[in-house]
């Protein structure tokens, strides 16, 4: 499976993840790789502030993510009024969500780093974080 | 063309719009013909409130949407928290914009329309809308 079936594959069980809990989510149209959007789902339910997701699986101990599509993510959901998430899952971790304005990711120069201990950390089930 | 890759061109052609007035635009996965997504767009800008975009295009003098549709368009915006916008463009008019709480569309049993001579009469251009 190519990383972008992956990755598409990943989204649509976030997607089953946030339906199962009563939210409506929607996957972004070129989402993916080598393409521009910025961001993978938005997501809203009735009394909840919306959201915006960035999603990020990997079978690596660490995930990383550019500053500029971090800092391109930001200023969307920041245009379109909602809350930027970040998802993570690792292997056999089910999916972890982070929030991006706090210090949840780990600096590394030209990316912003999610590790897996870190994520464990700071990360939140989605029954915790929303 | 097919009218999936019609629909499609028209969405990217709004995208360009919402982009040349300072917006951020982004389409939605799935959306197109029998797929089940609640909006085409999700539009924002910085101190406007963000809008979700069901785009509609013909080349006769009536648009159809189905009712269920439209009620899932809003039940969808309003989970999010954003505006649902009707943009449609008939041949050789340039897209008109409408707003599905007022009563810019005509009730015809299963369907809501939206004849030429109506998105002449209600609808707006984009700078007078938005």
């Amino acid at each position: 499976m190519s990383n972008k079936a992956k990755g598409s594959k990943a989204e649509r069980e976030l997607v089953r993840l946030f339906t199962e809990h009563g939210w409506r989510a929607v996957r972004v149209a070129g989402s993916g790789m080598h393409e521009d959007s910025p961001c993978d789902l938005i997501a809203g339910k009735k009394g909840k502030k919306g959201c915006t997701i960035e999603a990020k699986s990997s079978k690596k101990s660490r995930i990383y993510i550019t500053k500029a599509q971090i800092e391109d993510f930001i200023v969307f959901s920041d245009m379109i009024g909602l809350k930027p998430v970040i998802a993570v899952r690792f292997n056999r971790e089910g999916w972890l969500f982070l929030d991006p304005l706090k210090r949840h990711l780990e600096d590394s120069g030209k990316y912003w780093v999610v590790s897996l201990e870190r994520a464990r950390k700071k990360g939140k089930r989605f029954g915790q974080f929303f």
